[in-house]
């Protein structure tokens, strides 16, 4: 799994895992260290600091101490890509380097995102600033474009002059744009340098590993893992097209409700684990009437979660 | 100044004070100081950690060490109020617990920036959250509705809420919606509760104080402190509306640069201290060629900075 060069790339399907809270809303590395080794054992990499993780409504070192709990639980730095992309480069470079120290295969990098409307020119200095500072050839930057929540886009003449100026490092990207024109123009363009495009939703999988694509970081990962990592492992057979459309279906079960808050319902009822529905402001839970519909939405689709439900 | 229940309010005119960054970009203390001191000489507040002061381009652990050193300089805490919102409730409640136990007469404050489109009970439910676990009576929140940058909203219904649950604590807000009606609406509806409305602009300024309102909190107050301090000393006079023209004609001469690379590289140049002018990532530095521009606007507007040609 490993080379000289540290960890082999990270390909497939991954999720940016939910992040359990206790009573008090702090973070829950038991909880969380249960659920990662339920996604690995289904073939599903770890992106713990994503979107879906609430990564920003932690402190770096709440962020930082999760991912030292995760390391001694025994699940493995090869299959991790935490992001630690923030709006201070110091906090980049200090999560960046604590990754890095630990193993993990990649990082999943935000620019920096208070500021809008920044020049190409400030945010190549941003990622250069902390590829500098950490300073290890071992480093692998996955670019996270999620423009309908970043509201700071990553645009390709800036992932071209970041390829020219750091190859190998700048090692690909998740496309959360949820425009299928923008996954494809950098699937033509960048892929033939070794750069791994991930979809950023699993709707894409199928084409974006027909266009040559490393796989998927998806929010349903986290509850649907089996399914979609199968469909990337066998994407060539015939019934990938059908496999596709189940996945689908499981995703549009989630479409009506705020999806982190949904995703956290839905585990929280699998596992018999009310604990688990707790998110951090700004977000807020389901409602129970809004959970009842999901679970609705969710058998409908004939979706389940195995080996979910033991005792916490 | 102060009373039992701590310092005084806060009125007037305040500056989000810029942030000066050493060679490495790492903060400067010493000349911070020194620049805070020539403001607040000119009757002008600290407002530190804004916007303008790239306080989100910064660690925690970078605001803490600087406003520890402010105090230690012996500026006023009574005369401060540090932006300490962040995106993770646990940061806001360690930068606002701080600022308190240096007696800072109040917090200006930032809904968690990072999810768009969130809902008033999740924004409330940050404020809370920040309220309850300082659990302080004597602080004072200021909101800081700024939503072409943060993105993120604080509408009137949020403050009714807010006034509601703690009032006294919700002390007032900062409005950079560069939109006078929604200045005026609080105006209106709040001020007359005692929730204090600066406007994010000196433009707003003698319109605020004429609505009854507390005063501003501006970027050009950086570089321009005199005479805009002087119209919220004076804006009762008859030369009252002459004196905010004369602030429009500063403010304009900014108007085709980037505020803040443009704030700190006036600085540099009056101060003749080019080290004042660097900037962390995304921003970027004014080129030689704007500050030229910039200049010959500043010149053409009547602006000087009396006392900051100091040697540093």
């Amino acid at each position: 799994m490993s080379s000289a060069h540290g960890p082999a790339r990270l390909r497939g399907v991954l999720a940016p895992v939910v992040t359990p809270f206790d009573a008090d809303r702090a973070p829950d590395a038991v909880r969380l260290a249960r659920h990662c080794r339920w996604l690995v054992d289904q073939e599903v990499g770890l992106a713990v600091f994503g979107t879906n993780s609430e990564a920003n409504s932690m402190s770096v070192a709440e962020k930082i101490a999760l991912l030292d709990a995760l390391v001694d639980a025994g699940l493995p730095p090869a299959r991790m890509m935490p992001g630690t992309g923030c709006c201070a480069f110091t906090d980049s470079v200090e999560l960046t380097r604590h990754a890095m120290r630990l193993g993990c295969a990649g990082v999943l990098m935000l620019p920096p995102f208070y500021y809008k409307g920044v020049s190409d020119e400030g945010l190549f200095r941003s990622y250069a600033e902390v590829i500098e500072r950490v300073g290890d050839e071992r480093l692998r930057i996955y670019l996270y474009h999620i423009p309908p929540v970043s509201q700071v886009p990553i645009g390709l003449s800036l992932i071209e002059r970041l390829l020219d100026s750091y190859p190998g490092t700048i090692a690909g990207i998740k496309d959360s744009s949820g425009d299928w024109n923008n996954t494809r123009a950098m699937l033509e363009r960048f892929q033939p340098r070794g750069f791994d495009v991930f979809a950023g939703s699993e709707i894409f999988l199928l084409a974006t590993l027909r266009g040559g694509g490393a796989g998927c970081i998806t929010a349903t990962g986290n509850v649907n893992p089996g399914p979609i990592a199968k469909l990337a492992a066998s994407w060539k057979g015939s019934d990938a097209d059908a496999r596709q459309a189940d996945l689908d279906r499981v995703r549009a079960a989630f479409q009506n409700f705020p999806m982190i808050p949904a995703l956290k319902r839905a585990i929280a009822q699998y596992s018999r684990d009310p604990g688990w529905a707790t998110v951090r402001p700004p977000l807020v839970e389901l409602t129970d009437a809004q959970a009842a519909l999901l679970k609705q939405a969710l058998d409908a689709a004939g979706h389940s979660m195995p080996g979910l439900n033991r005792a916490p």
